[in-house]
């Protein structure tokens, strides 16, 4: 059984070409053995955003801290500490920080899509 | 995409032989068109517990919110707030609450398995 503060991973910067203020972790993973799909925890920093983006693999999210939004289907959702989301394959996603801490989410994604 | 917040889901009590005050959601599941994994976020009162079992089907935990421990090979281990566990298929577990706030937690399972 593995048993750890998320904090204990080391964080990578993400760098895709149009997100700033990104972090993130892969908590749970292959090196780990689970082979059905991936937990990834992510902080945004306050002002930080994701890029616009779709993609072939479906995102389940829990919001555990902080204030946002999320943009779907041409407008921005606010979600907060305790909101869940369900992003089904190929749909344009992007999040945002709109509060003054930061906005950390836990991010399941199946095990045939990249880690991280 | 759905977007909804945890506590508007109608909770259910889990009413396995051992376990008490323990209620579960599932927060996205079949119904949502989620077909690879399903999240529930269960909520374990203080003194709380579930009951100590094993089944076919792996978990990915994250800990939202309050104190507590988990079982494994002999010993109960300190879970938190940002705790992730992973607890392999077959593998003997059981959570308590050992704080005086609720013991919020994240559990995400294969689609095959009962969703709650």
């Amino acid at each position: 059984m593995l048993i750890k503060r998320y904090t204990e991973i080391e964080p990578a910067h993400i760098n895709h070409e149009t997100a700033t203020g990104i972090t993130g972790r892969v908590v749970i993973g292959k090196k780990d053995g689970a082979n059905n799909y991936c937990m990834r925890v992510f902080e945004i920093a306050p002002a930080g955003i994701t890029t616009q983006h779709s993609h072939a693999w479906e995102h389940e999210i829990f919001v555990h801290s902080g204030k946002g939004e999320i943009f779907s289907d041409g407008q921005w959702h606010k979600i907060m500490s305790g909101t869940v989301v369900f992003v089904p394959e190929n749909e344009v996603h992007q999040l945002r920080n709109t509060g003054k801490e930061l906005l950390t989410v836990v991010n399941i994604i199946p095990s045939d899509a990249p880690e991280l």
